[in-house]
């Protein structure tokens, strides 16, 4: 199989390059009768888009998403959701420069290698453009996993080394709290310090990594598919397939490593007559199977790579070593647009694991 | 799709039950002409067995495999290949008590609520006991892969809060030190130490968890399928279906939070007239497509869950609060175990994109 | 992905050689809680096994089905049902001398040119044999239909240019009277001379092909994804897959050719307050979506390849002409034995899209 | 799976209905570096359009292709390949009558079962539309086929009960005789005559069904994956998934019924030091491989279900019988338009087993 497609039943194909014609995505296997109109997608794309705060570029994306097909009186009518952006605001000569330099931290000489040519203006196929895509099916993910009561919600928990603390609140507080500062970190505090670290790199012509953290509530038990399309199997694949995610953590994450297991297990408990769990060191999958528990990850994203400072690289076609000083407008911090992206490949898991559920029993 | 495959050219199909009649893998689209015999995978079963030291559990897996097909004249023939290996030494009777009681940790519960009924007979489908498949196909996918050049080793980097150090060496030499102790660490020191921990909570009735790294050499760069099946993304799949897996990390890994660009990236420069790069935070991997670095992925495993502490779970017949003691020989640390499957897994994800990357060009 | 798999949420994995140890299938994607035994898939390999009759060869194969795993106190429990059957009665030396002959009709020198070896004795892979692990597939897939009130039944409608008769009857009397005779042909008039003309040619060294007719009843309406995925779409390939079928007709089929419109089309009427057709050209199938009509397939069947007449052929390692009299025992005609095969693959179809339908709606 | 897509390798994903805003395909795997212009796909989608002669409708479809994304200065990159066609001319409010009334021979009634609503106007997705995509995508299959000697010719062999007689003549002069009349007949005496009839049936309000025959020449041997994926297995599926499509033969098709085997063996030769068949009553294909000589296929496709004439059918709304007299401009034989479109599946299937044929050996 080629790469661009994701899920199994309720599946997406992404396509498009930074600089071409237009961005978008298939969505095929949603099912039948869901109402979704273009509002649905366009709040989630401006949620992505740039230029919202000194935390991304200045770039300025329309990004008018259009249903193409799969809409019909206002519902979703079982057959393939085509949408599509058009892309603008392309200054593709100031590029030139990179066809034969390779941006250290970018996809551009792996790509070379793979494929012996590439589009090299604005990172091609590479771009986080293309999560555009993503976004966008997810939004027709959340659409969905909202009629069957479980809602997703992402956060910055860490930039350049600054921790936020998250209390736990519902998760309707939370995304109020989120999108009240650029940085989308729950935390006002630790926010506005993160803020000001982010000038520092920003003047230093730098940039910051962080951490990226994704609940889902209202999960079902039983969603995932044993032995290897398990729960967070599926959901390590999506997170991972983001350009910058370098970490997968699920649950207790890399922190089990110094537990004990009378620590790490979370033992069940009867709750009002239904089981519960005192604890949720899982982070709500067990056996890669969700247990009705907050389904919880945490992604760690490198810096932004696209720095002002000057790099080392090599001339491709000279093929001497070279140096390289990437101009334009880029984020310093790359987590809180992650934010909506990482929300909609979560979603977009789940809702396939909705569907693959019904399959489990006669 | 149903979950029990995995792989897309290089396709893993596993089953059987930990207390069923067999276990076994079928593995299809291993290309004709590959040298093949039952020695080359039995010798990694071996690897896998428990009973080997104070670190593993003590019940006698003879695992003896079997290939059924697809081997003709000591060759594959293209044709899938069935291997199988017989369930002896299952003592059921002693999993009666577990029938009811989902043990704290494991999959037995998340099982119950989504297929309504389950095989609990030591942990049935979801017994480590599964990846003796997994193991078996990771034999034949080391066998193709030494065929081009590309090894794989992996290690235990920690345990119970102990580190080790690993000072980079040739594979040949690391797998030999790795092999030189029953924790699977290549630091002597820390291995000593690693040992003297799990005693200490053997006597407890705990169990410890740890971490373990993952090294592939001699990766051609160009391996990988944006924008979903990209390698890092594959890998963390593979490496998060397996139990016990909370996170995976690729190069630089959960570092990459606190880290600026400048740091991050990995200048590229020629070196004896090929392009190389400076560093290794990217881990082999940019923008989802291997750059001829070495692969680095780490693993963080968590206790094992089954403890002989006395641990609070509930009675699903009687809907009731109960208590649960899990007796029998359990490893007390997942990590050295965890090596050889590790392996099998990276090993059948670079299988399978050395294969796809002869489709990216004409 | 490589070519032994078939389904996509009801999915099996065939494998194994017709002078191998042993051939199987590994089903994945039948849902939990059905009951299951090793009986309901003995009774379909027995109907499969040759020596029955002056139709089919005398070879013994005691085709004794295990069932390895998937099953528990007997039931499914959602997990890969992997069954066996052990080869036995092989005289591999009877195919020396076809190493380097290829048979006329036969795939060998197709499978030479594609992988560069192959497994000669029997025809390795290509065998008929394996489609015994299609029929134990199926049984399954048949008890899962039933449940859903859906039965399967196929026949023989010619033979060596005699056609049957078929009266409309039900499909319990229709397959008493197949299993009456061992042509499988419903009519007894036919089934007689059919019996005689195969007598005949079996003396002259020579075979017959033949048509062989499924038909599916009760199957609900709404089955078939669109576009590709169409339920004509899949019967066509699961019957094409099957060795010696040159033509799949569904409906009116061929003759559609030579109709009108006005003849062609199937007019809805209401019949007691539901919707019903008058006539099924269709065959059960518009828009590849089932109508709830019968489901009816036909298939062309190739005369048996093995003849005993002298050939032309080539001698590969020569490189020169040489010339082949297949030796001994095989069925003078293909179709009586391809009636449970075809009614196994027309159930795994119809088995899937069972399961498939679930995602249409929300 | 959902159903909108085919192909494992080089893989299409069609979306669109009839009158919604647009129809389009996405196209991913197809290598880098094939030189690929709007022109190439143009040239097939003029081919496709209607209003070409008497026997196709007289419909005004501009079908400008859009490519959106995937090239690069003239190449492909290797990246999806989005083609877009914008719908125009669709007169919507004609089709209002039809909304509660499932046109016969159409898939109106099986869609409103499968999904509980659908897009009604002009068919939807169900609409012959939908394989403008298809014919897009298959342009790039040609493309990609030509690069290693592959090509691909259809045309009409029957019409209204007319056969044509077709001689062995390279594929260029026949491609040539084709494109000579509306019919798409070789053989001009034939074509004349089934213009004739064509022209009577149109004034009586019905409809004719015809054949089609797909010959593919310079396919190499050895394409095709034992033992569900086939050559002609895909090639089965591939064009039973065509609306109309009745039944798909191979080679000696329907005729093997009747023969011996003696007739249908293709006996194997030596020919100036190559091997060859003499014969090819196999249609380039054993054991679902391709054996390098040419691929036959031969379609039967129904008169189209569109006719003038008043039907008997179900009212949806009200329960009850009902009357339908469809108006508009319908072609009054579908094969013609056919032609291109079971050329482009054709090729499609080839180039996605020419990429498979790649992972065979070592």
């Amino acid at each position: 199989m080629p790469g661009s497609s994701f899920g199994t039943l309720f599946r997406i194909t992404t396509w498009g390059e930074s600089h071409g014609r237009a961005v978008g995505v298939v969505l095929d296997g949603c099912p039948a009768e869901l109402a979704l109109t273009e509002y649905d997608i366009q709040k989630e794309l401006d949620r992505r888009r740039p230029g919202q705060s000194r935390a991304s570029t200045q770039r300025t994306e329309a990004d008018r998403v259009e249903i193409l097909s799969g809409i019909f009186e206002g519902k979703t009518t079982g057959t393939p959701i085509s949408m599509l952006i058009w892309n603008r605001d392309a200054d593709s000569a100031s590029y030139d420069l990179l066809r034969n330099r390779p941006r250290p931290g970018h996809a551009d000489y792996a790509y070379q290698m793979k494929y012996g040519l590439r589009d090299h203006r604005g990172g091609g196929r590479s771009s986080a453009r293309e999560t555009a895509g993503r976004v966008a099916a997810g939004a027709v993910a959340k659409k969905l996993l909202q009629h069957f009561g479980v809602e997703v919600a992402a956060f910055v928990t860490e930039l350049g080394g600054i921790k936020s603390r998250t209390d736990s609140v519902d998760l309707a507080e939370l995304r109020a709290r989120v999108e009240a500062n650029p940085i989308r970190c729950p935390d006002p505090n630790a926010a506005m310090r993160m803020m000001e670290q982010l000038d520092l790199v920003r003047q230093e012509g730098d940039s910051l990594g962080g951490m990226v953290t994704i609940i889902a509530r209202g999960v079902p038990p039983g969603l995932g598919d044993p032995v290897f399309d398990k729960l967070d199997a599926d959901l390590a694949k999506a997170l991972m397939s983001l350009g910058a995610v370098k970490a997968v953590e699920i649950g207790a994450g890399i922190g089990c490593a110094g537990m004990r297991g009378s620590e790490m297990n979370d033992p069940l408990r009867m709750e009002g007559g239904k089981i519960g769990f005192e604890g949720n060191n899982a982070g709500g999958i067990l056996g890669g199977i969700s247990t009705g528990m907050d389904i919880v990850c945490r992604i760690a994203v490198k810096p932004t790579p696209s720095i002002a400072k000057k790099q080392h690289t090599v001339d491709l076609a000279a093929g001497m070593d070279a140096e390289i000083e990437i101009k334009g407008r880029h984020d310093p911090a790359i987590p809180p647009r992650m934010v909506p992206v990482a929300e909609a490949m979560v979603a977009i898991v789940l809702a396939d694991h909705l569907l693959r559920q019904r399959m489990s029993r006669l």
